[in-house]
Formats: C-alpha cells, sequence, structure tokens
C-alpha cells in the first residue's frame, strides 16, 4: 500500500529518556511494516546536558522547528545538577503551553498480569482516562515573589481559569467519556475551597452535559478522590480535572495500577494546531541510568497513543495487545534489562 | 487531687456530626476523673441549620464567644442542602483562619488489628505525621472571577505564602520531628512547578534546618508523594506542607490507615492566642447520619490531641490505648454501633 509518511521529532532528553525512547522507536519500526505509515525523525537535544553546555532549555529556535513536525515524542528530562523548575517550567511546560497541549490524557488501567499495591483489586476494578488540563491553572508561572529572602517576604502562585480553557478539555473529556462503554465522567476539583475556579468548571461541565444526555456525570473532591482511587477505584470511568489535581492524581493512578514503570501520557493539542507530544509519565530517573534497569513499557504504551493520534488506530491496538502479552507473563520471568523487554515487544508486535 | 477547669467549646455541626462527638466527649468524661482536668462545656449551634434558618455560618459574635474558650471540639460540618462552599469557607475555614491555626496536625497511623488497602502493609510501615500549613497558601481565599458566564470568563485563585506563615509551620514540624525516634522531616511540594512558593519553603526549610542537626530532612514532589504513600509509606516519617497538598494527602494517607472512620486531626495555635479546635478528618456524611452507622473512632483519637493539647499527655495515651485495644479487637467483632464503639471505649479508659 501508499505509504503516508509523519514528521515525528523525538526528544531523547536526560537519565533513562535515551534508553526508553530507544525501545520505543524500535516498536514504532516493528509496526510501521502491517500500517502505511512511515516516520521521518529529527532527533533534537535537549535537557540537562544542552542547559549545562548553552544555558538554554528550549530556544526560540528549536520551537519553530518543533511546530514544523507532526508530533513529538519525548523520554524524560531532568537533573539534579540543574536547579529545580529550570527544565520543568523551561522546556517541559513551555513545549506544553507554546503548543496548546489543552489536553493532558493519562489512561490509568491496570493490565492483567500486573501487580498492583491495593490488596484485592482486579483489572476490572481499574481503568480509567484522566483529562487533565494543560494549559492553564496553577501551572501558569504568573505569580511572584515580594521581599524575597526578609522576614517579610510574601511568594504568590496564580490559578489562572479561563473558559475558554475548561470548556475545551470538558468537551473532550465528554468525547472521550461517550466513546467508552460506562459513559461515565467525574469532574474532580476542589470547589468548596477554590469557589471561583471550582465554579466555573461546575457551570462548565454543566452547560456541556447537555449536549450529552448519553453520559453521566459527578463531582468528587480531589482529596475525596485520592482516597477512592486506593478504596473504590472502580467508582471512576473518565476523570476531567484540573492541571494540578490532574498531576497529583495521575502519580497516584500510575501506582495503583502497577508503577510509574507502565504509565503513559499524551500531550494533545486536538485542534491540531500544533504538534502533540507523547511521553512516559516518569521521570529521568538518573539513579539508574545508563544500567539497562530502566522499564521501557511506559514509553513504548506512549508510542501507542501517539499512533492513535495520528489516525493508525490498527497500529495502536497491535501495541497495545503486545505489550499486554508481555506485561502477563512477566512474573514468571525473572528481570530483565531495558532493550530485552523493548525486543520482546517488538518481536510480538512484528510477529 | 485539685481540679483544673477547662472551657470547652463543642460544635457538633451537621450529619454524623453529633453523634460522634456524643461518643467523643463521653470519652472525655470517662477519662476526666484519672486526670485532674474538669471541662466546662458551651455547645455552639452552628452548621447547615443556622444557615438554613438564619443565614448565619460563623457570626462575629459566635467567634468572639469561642475565642474567649480554651478549645473547640468539632465534629463536621455540611449539607448537600447548602451551596457548596459555604459553610466551609464561611465556618470551617473561617475559624481556622480567625483564631490562627497554622498548624494543621494530621497523624497518619495504622493501628494494629485495622485492615489497610494495601497488600502486605503493617503497623511498622504507616506511621507519620502531617503537619500541614493552615492559613495560607491556596486557602486564603483570594482571587475572583471577571466576565462570569460569558465565552471571556476568568477564574483565579491566587496561593500567598509568607516568610511568617511557612517559618512558623516549619518549627513547628521541626519540633515534632526532633520528638520522635525516627527525627526525619520531609517537605513535600511542587516546587519545579510552583516555583515562587516552593523556592520560599525549601529556603526556610534549609535555614532552620541549621537549628537542628539531629533531625534529617529531604524533599518529594506532591504527585512523586501520593505514589509513595501507596508503594513504600514507610519513607515518611513527618512531613512538612502546604495547605492544599496537606488536604490532597491527609485523605490519601487516612485510606491508607484504615479509611477516614479514623483519621483524628487538630487545627492547632501553638502560639496560644486563640483557642486550637481538634475534628474528625471526615465530613458530616448525610447518607448515613441518624443510623448510628458512624464511626467515632476518629473524634474520640482527636479527643486524645485535644487532651495533649491542654497538657492532659497521660489522659491522651490512656484514650489512645483504649481505641487501640478496641480497633486490635474489631475484626472478630461483627459491626457495631456509634454508641457501642463508644461505649466499648469509654469502657477501656475508666476500666
Ligand atoms: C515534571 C513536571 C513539570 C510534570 C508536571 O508537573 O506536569 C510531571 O510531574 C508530569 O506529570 O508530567
Ligand atoms: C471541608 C474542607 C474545607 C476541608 C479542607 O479542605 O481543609 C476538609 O477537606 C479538611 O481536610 O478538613
Amino acid at each position: 500500500m501508499a505509504s503516508r509518511s509523519i514528521r515525528l521529532a523525538v526528544i531523547p532528553g536526560d537519565g533513562i529518556g535515551p534508553e526508553v525512547v530507544a525501545e520505543g522507536l524500535k516498536v514504532l519500526d516493528a509496526v510501521a511494516p502491517s500500517s502505511d505509515l512511515k516516520f521521518e525523525r529529527t532527533s533534537y537535544d535537549l535537557g540537562a546536558a544542552r542547559w549545562h553546555r548553552t544555558g538554554e532549555t528550549l530556544p526560540d529556535s528549536v520551537l519553530a522547528e518543533l511546530r514544523d513536525q507532526e508530533v513529538i515524542l519525548l523520554g524524560a528530562v531532568g537533573d539534579p545538577s540543574v536547579p529545580s523548575g529550570t527544565l520543568e517550567r523551561g522546556l517541559l511546560l513551555r513545549a506544553r503551553f507554546e503548543l496548546d497541549h489543552y489536553v493532558n490524557l493519562r489512561p490509568v488501567k491496570l493490565f492483567p498480569g500486573v501487580a498492583t499495591p491495593l490488596a484485592g483489586a482486579t483489572p476490572d476494578d481499574i481503568d480509567m482516562v484522566v483529562v487533565r488540563e494543560g494549559t492553564e491553572g496553577p501551572y501558569t508561572g504568573v505569580g511572584g515573589v515580594l521581599r524575597k529572602g526578609t522576614a517579610h517576604e510574601v511568594a504568590t502562585q496564580e490559578s489562572v481559569n479561563t473558559a475558554h480553557g475548561v470548556e475545551r478539555v470538558i468537551r473532550y473529556a465528554f468525547e472521550v467519556a461517550a466513546s467508552r462503554p460506562r459513559r461515565k465522567l467525574t469532574l474532580v476539583h476542589k470547589d468548596n475551597v477554590l469557589t471561583f475556579a471550582g465554579d466555573l468548571y461546575q457551570r462548565v461541565l454543566a452547560r456541556v452535559a447537555e449536549e450529552y444526555p448519553q453520559v453521566s456525570t459527578d463531582y468528587c473532591h480531589v482529596d475525596a478522590a485520592t482516597m477512592f482511587f486506593v478504596s473504590q477505584p472502580a467508582r471512576y470511568d473518565v476523570i476531567v480535572t484540573d492541571n494540578l489535581f490532574g498531576d497529583i492524581i495521575t502519580d497516584l493512578g500510575a501506582a495503583i495500577a502497577g508503577g510509574i514503570g507502565l504509565a503513559a501520557s499524551g500531550n494533545v493539542n486536538p485542534a491540531g494546531t500544533a504538534p502533540s507530544m507523547f511521553e512516559p509519565v516518569h521521570g529521568s530517573a538518573p539513579d539508574i541510568a545508563g544500567q539497562g534497569k530502566a522499564d521501557p513499557t511506559a514509553t513504548i504504551l506512549s508510542v501507542a497513543m501517539l499512533l492513535d493520534h495520528v489516525g493508525a488506530a490498527e497500529a495502536a491496538r497491535r501495541v497495545e495487545r503486545a505489550v499486554s502479552a508481555d506485561l502477563a507473563g512477566r512474573a514468571a520471568l525473572g528481570p530483565r534489562s531495558t532493550t530485552e523487554i523493548g525486543d520482546a515487544i517488538a518481536g510480538r508486535v512484528a510477529g
């Protein structure tokens, strides 16, 4: 068949980033022949090493090149030698904001055979999708510091929420909920304390809900949600939530679904005005970098999300099935290296 | 012995509030004879019922009376018939802010015999104290809404953090850490995103740490902390954190330590410029109100914290031992009513 060419930007990053990205690309290569896609890759050197060398995090020129790509795969960035916040705000969040990744899509799914820390929980209990807002809320960077270093210092952070931003992420969440068997959407917020922002989310949810009579909706405070994640995770199907609450509950979600080594995510610009970016939820884990110990599964599942995003649903399912089969057999195997896991999954994808 | 008289304000509140408070007071009565304390109680009618009747949440006149008390015991307030935020901001948070409850003290402790949702976790793994800031951060209510109800609406919430507020809660947390065998203090924040506030917490922690060389300190992002709460809770001894992060992780803490029915808390004004307030972490649970189904244990443990606060450490230990013994035997018993549990614990305290 005639193959469609996709411009793929790859940002391996720091620590275990390059190792897990290599396995993600291996799986992408393995699945390509069975789809009509061809990926033209460009690799970008961004992260701690570049910052140390040049002081740059995400230079305008690189950002401009990224805009010209169709989709981005990122490994992980960060290193203890870089002041906290430098790469997060200057690179990761800058990319999410500049490329208008207003949906941060994070499935929380326990695969059969995977151990969960929750006693008695089964794959039926843990199968949700968190739709996290990605471009506003407490992540704007708005705020400042007054009288720094004195006894009278004041430091502020502002959560900025707009009807535009809230409505588009809620609409997306309704679409996700409508496409799933349970058709249930839960708003997670803290509307009894953050009354202005919470009220905006509540009003927009109620208004958009009228267009989706087939989707049932409810509401849960973020504090209670963390409780239910461990005591009754089956409550949740699709969750829509703000940027910070989404950050917190998806790490917890990763933990109950077998650990951060398995958690995939997509920073999605559904409007298509800029490339979306797929990345594992985990960080650069410098303590285990270069030892072949990192689990590439989260990156490989992020590749599946990337395939879905570019319209290759069949290839995406193929990757997911290969991961699922690999996970189901893991308990019986001894520890495997990063490349061994990548090889095994790529083998299943190709085979 | 000569008895010391303590002015105790009681706010039973809504839903299960009055039921659990009755058991808390029963236990207080049972322990009183063995201590030198006498409690002069005044009950305050606050909560949903009063709001429906009068529109008042915490009137100035009642606040003035509360200021004149030495300590406060609160059950729970809230009802679905009251708009979200009304009682939370108007009563609960108003009390915390006006009475300068800058420490929100929340032990997270798994008692022997109590079931935890975490597979394989033991009481040795889950034994920490969260010191949550109580009077600033995202809870200030600062913020607002512009162009409400239009497509151009903007809703903001501001987290306000001061050197004054951060230093006093961090100092308190060091004191708590210094008094415990492990002597470990972890700052939980999100300093890679909320850089202004996070940096203030980090600098103050580093400065105060010099005065406590016997306490080891570390740092954990709030998202990672939720993960470690379920995967490696033994990491934590004492945690100091901001108001919102503390809200979230202590509900999760309650879940891993056997559920919200057991989680006690103190809203403490360590400077003693106003009465401190003790309350279970749970809410008013209107769905089970009036049925004798509520577990009064969290309130009884809050009474133990109250006793500690007024200097009756011996009585506090007595109540804790009685609760611990009751919890150890629960698995062997069938379900008991609110009063049965209260009677059993009061019996152990007196006996
Ligand atoms: C690294 C950090 C900026 C980021 C976030 O807070 O969003 C990370 O925790 C995540 O969840 O992707
Ligand atoms: C009811 C609400 C205002 C309160 C809070 O957010 O602090 C509660 O969740 C708590 O933890 O005591």
